[in-house]
């Protein structure tokens, strides 16, 4: 394996500068920094550490795990210097409300338009300067990604850890404290970078996930894999596939700001005679404690917007799909107020099909930043934080009783399960016969988890 | 219906005085109560709570609830006033430490044999009177389980409501707190009784729970019900079938207190011949927060006392038994420090079974109370409740994930809800990668966790 050192590309100041909303913005991005390019000469281990990027800043502090070990280390915290705002962190800024005339939800359609506006431009760029504003280096070798940069599985790669740098920054913007970086290694084939800040100002446990695993899968877990459940041919029974995403859930500590998850996803199977399944799913949606119905709608036009520009039908189909998804049987109620789900998207081309997921990972930023900015210092009472730890274990409960993802990364041996249940929230609570009274706003919360309503 | 109404009759001291270990309980235990007795008068609903009981002594505060309420009404904490020690109470009192020459694991001991002597003496007392010091009316009629009172389903649902009782008034005596008690009604058949105190001064949340349900199993339910999967043949695929049991978690407020987790059990079916299925199932077992090896020993082998009485080979099996059960498969794992865990009991004969059975849920007061008492005023740090916090929330996966009970009433339609989840901590919390560092207590207990030891 190629190994990966660095020098000067100035390239930078122009990557900075993307999606770029204000002057100041523009200041803080055109600072300069060290580039880097790729180079065939070897130097020191294989995953070499670039200066200049994100990853570097962090330096010794990212911690780079075989997947064995990644379970059983002694928890620590990553700390880094001042860092430079990237193109994903200028997003994020923008958001955060450097537009003096704005509110946070026009800021935030502000900032959707414009990323829509230079995502062709990113394209253009070279792959090792996509990569720099990663929260680490991505799973896959930058020489391997650099090799085959046209096919869908790179694409996606670069896209997911792109989401995933983007929402780490927005988040870090806003509560002042640091991502705690574990990149780990998949034995079986593959591996992941998980983000995890717990205990901040305003997030009480916020985690953000990338994996990009491959192998071979039995025909078996091949039709599990699928919700349609399809039937797949392989080799002697074995079917090569590539499984990667991106997922998050963010629990604040200010009951009156609301939990936010997303996941987006792509698989490809190999089947016998060669030709290659491929599919994306995901989704994003919102749990809040309590009903406030500008959050919704803002939530919900912000995802139907990026639906609409893709297909009229994706946003009323996938709403719907969210809202069953998401339903917690045994309470009979949803999880929170949804947003959309789908899976097993293969149409009308690979190509318009990631454009969708590409708008809709575009889409977390401004669908959520701006409920956090809104409500960032609202009052709350002792009664609204039991509230919502109440609501905190019936996620709880969801997440390990029926999450399909869940209970797949559960019984999936070699799982990194530190990843898959960082998902819970660092607190929750569970209060025999809890039920709140009458015309309070806890039973209107109740109320709409129980009767699924339209937001838009 | 035949309705009961009470008169007077003066078995009370009498039964009152049963197990009684202490002068001190013995003057407790003969202050006259008004004692009760069957009568054929009709007199109001067909519920009607007995003076000189302790659910009388709750008033209007026990909660009669059909099933489709209970899971939807305001919580609130029953009161009660002076209540006057029983039988079951009595035994509580000793544990608890009334004979000042003897520690707490001595007092245990001689609790249990004595508690044995008198086994032979209740089978004589009078249905009502048993029924009396129940926590709430049995879930069957008095006057049908005293027309059919040597049936095994009848002297189950005894043998419940007595351990129930026994053990919710060893826990009352301790913590100074009162159970909350609903008894609630299925409307497919049966229904039960919950008991549970929340945030009390000992016990964060304390559940102890009966049910008692019949109706009609398809033959493939029948099939899931039993752990080695026997087929039986119902008429036209449908199998009457009762089934009973008392199960409880407690978890204590301090983490030097361990948590712990029983289920006694018995089912019926009846196939097409008419022939009748029978079966006992149960477990009692301790999770610790810290490692104290007196507890362990103590635990273990009052349960191994219990069960050499009946087989030399039981306790070896079912300690292996529930160790094997109570796995967090995905942590690598066990739940706690185990005890026992048995199914599909059947033999040597359904008298011997029971006998088996009835040693067991005898044995959980002096299994528990002692170890209770000891830790009671321990000192403990914010690190110690953390510690107990994270174990609680390895508690709830593996109640939520893997317990097998759990599971079948969260998919049982009709199952009621909060009975079934009482076994969750009031609190519980999720840290990212938490490990403790070498040679720390909770690094100790973790070991344990990982590799059962022999506490015997």
């Amino acid at each position: 394996m190629a190994t990966i050192v660095f020098c000067s590309v100035n390239k930078t100041a122009q990557a900075a500068a993307r999606r770029c909303l204000s002057s100041r913005l523009k200041r803080l991005a055109s600072s300069g920094e060290p580039g880097l390019r790729l180079s065939s000469t070897a130097h020191g281990p294989p995953v070499t550490l670039l200066p200049g990027t994100r990853w570097f800043s962090r330096g010794t502090s990212v911690r780079l795990m075989s997947h064995g070990a990644a379970g059983r280390s002694a928890a620590g915290r990553t700390r880094r210097g001042a860092l430079v705002l990237s193109g994903a962190a200028a997003v994020t800024a923008a958001v955060a409300g450097f537009l003096a005339n704005a509110n946070h939800f026009q800021r935030a359609e502000m900032a959707t338009r414009v990323s829509h506006a230079v995502e062709e431009k990113e394209r253009e760029r070279g792959m090792l300067e996509r990569c720099r504003e990663f929260m680490s280096l991505p799973v896959t070798d930058i020489n391997v990604l650099q090799g085959r940069k046209e096919e869908m599985r790179t694409r996606m790669e670069v896209l997911i850890m792109e989401t995933q740098a983007e929402f780490c920054r927005a988040l870090e913007e806003v509560d002042g404290g640091t991502f705690k970086v574990d990149r780990w290694e998949r034995k079986e084939g593959g591996g992941g970078v998980s983000c995890v800040m717990q205990d901040g100002k305003v997030f009480e446990k916020a985690g953000v996930n990338v994996s990009v695993v491959f192998g071979n899968l039995t025909e078996e877990a091949a039709k599990q894999m699928r919700s349609r459940g399809k039937v797949l041919k392989g080799k002697d029974g074995k079917l090569p596939f590539c499984a990667m995403g991106v997922s998050s859930v963010i629990h604040p500590k200010n009951p009156h700001i609301p939990t936010v998850h997303f996941n987006y996803r792509y698989f490809e199977i190999e089947e016998e005679d060669g030709s290659k399944q491929w599919w994306f799913g995901g989704g994003t949606d919102l749990t809040p404690i309590y009903v406030d119905k500008e959050d919704a709608f803002h939530f919900h036009n912000t995802l139907k917007d990026a639906c609409d520009k893709h297909h009229s039908q994706y946003y009323p189909d996938f709403k719907k799909w969210c809202d069953r998804y998401f339903y917690i049987r045994h309470r009979g109620e949803t999880r929170g107020i949804g947003g959309i789900f789908f899976d097993d998207v293969d149409s009308p081309s690979q190509e318009e099909a990631f454009s969708f997921v590409k708008s809709c990972a575009h889409t977390v930023v401004p669908c959520y930043l701006p409920i956090v900015y809104k409500h960032l210092n609202d009052p709350f009472t002792d009664e609204e934080k039991d509230w919502q730890q109440v609501r905190r274990g019936r996620y709880v409960e969801f997440n390990l009783v029926y999450d399909r993802g869940v209970k797949f990364g559960l019984a999936t041996p070699g799982s990194r399960i530190e990843s898959i249940l960082m998902s819970l929230p660092l607190t929750a609570r569970w209060e025999y016969m809890h039920e709140p009274a009458k015309g309070t706003r806890e039973a209107e919360m109740l109320e709409v988890l129980r009767t699924p309503k339209e937001w838009v």
